[in-house]
């Protein structure tokens, strides 16, 4: 049953690094090799190097979208929601995750990250942002060092 | 390939009719046997029972969630998105649509009737609102006689 | 003090007839007359004329916007709200007024006019929408035949 | 001119301490002092202590609420927005100001400083979070010393 799966979202920005593209591909990929959905904002970036690794694996790729129209989606999303509420859209991409993995990214991420972390939403995180609080270390954001490890710390987060 | 088969919202209220909930049922069967993604609001009602057909075909179901929880949906979503941003989830239920299929309903579902062809989405009704402004008939919706009547014309329609 | 004072939602179309505009100006003016806050989309139209009729005589000016920039709102909107949501915004507008004056408008008045209602919020209308359902008139837009008897019943009907 | 005014945001979290409370009240005693408008999110903690401190020098609060009701605003707050959204009224809150301060706060706060910073819109903190990527601190957040400073930095940079 396709709601038995787990929903994992990848977060990051539109103009990744090199290195990062690369990781977001490979998650995209090990996500659908364990039969995950993979949940994005839908655009380009990390969002469309995660849908396409995924894809390339036969994985199912949603994508919720800020603006008016589908056609915005990148061509590895299978499923386009389309929302029209703009970046009000990072909280939809979010929640409708179990887990989170964060790959880089800029404010856009961060505004994603603290979202899910303010839902109970558990955020393994790929060379991304790391956050004190009156010069006190904030441990949320899980570490991971590869992206199959990230995948392997998502799904076993991924309970709810 | 999922992303060209056409996404067609099922709109209707919480409480329908017995008539109301088994043209539902039907509307989403035949939408499942044309292979078409029923789209809704993921709740009860109309929504549930559009859901319950769709999967008895095996379609594929998807529910755009007003609250914080997955959990919310009904037993016959597979693809719950959690939105948190309530009724304004209602724009997001028929932008995500090609066309629109509209049952019964109240007050909600009239906003989203209201959205949709804000957005020229084609909507068609089956025992739902009808609309003057000024003394004049609207004909924005389009009228249908019975569930595979609606299901002809939004496939028909669902162009963009 | 401020809070005490009634907020009344004025909507309607941006392309207005004149006739609109007109009444909606001078629903503006008698809103502020009796001192309470005018609450609009903040944009042209007959968002515009009511702005500018308030203004006219001292009132307050709440223009909730539904871009991402505060320099769309028109001149006589003094707070603007930017919401960065869209047509979602339409919801904020209804529910910030204790009740709304619809005067002329498209599907987007519909559907603030259709939020109005499923929320319980008063709607008075001047030329604007009417709604019937399986055939049967529904009767909850209330009719006013100038701007006066609008703005007398909207703040009759302001009571929550 | 109402509209002459600035509009600054004032965020943070629900459960302040004493010293955010105490710092948060003074912010808003010194926004209106100096004819600003305070903007925040019209619920408990910080946001009422802000308000509670504008209201004691005769300023004006616009208090933008996630719910449904006008009734959850702080009893400070003069203009209630009423959304609907949930926690997409955060990107409500800090886009209707021209600068933020933020106090203390969680991941609430956090995702309203990330907002903001996408926006380009700037962030003066007061005992808040500090933010790094891939090992190296990112500087937007402009610290302050005391509300005053805070107050000082944000009219300054309120130039939009």
């Amino acid at each position: 049953m396709i709601n038995k799966r787990k929903f994992i979202a990848v977060i990051g920005g539109n103009e990744p690094s090199t290195e990062e593209a690369r990781m977001a591909e490979e998650v995209g990929r090990e996500l659908a090799k364990r039969d995950a959905i993979l949940v994005c904002g839908g655009l380009g970036g990390v969002m469309q190097a995660a849908c396409r690794g995924a894809q390339s694996e036969g994985g199912l790729t949603i994508g919720i979208l800020p603006g008016e129209s589908r056609q915005a989606a990148n061509p590895y999303v299978q499923i386009p929601i389309v929302t029209g509420i703009g970046y009000a859209r990072n909280l939809a991409v979010v929640k409708s995750a179990q887990a989170v993995i964060a790959i880089g990214g800029s404010y856009g991420t961060l505004s994603e990250i603290s979202h899910a972390l303010q839902s109970g939403i558990p955020v393994i995180g790929l060379n991304t942002w790391s956050l004190s609080k009156n010069g006190q270390q904030d441990n949320s954001i899980i570490p991971a060092q590869n992206p199959v490890e990230a995948v392997d710390k998502a799904l076993n987060l991924a309970t709810n």
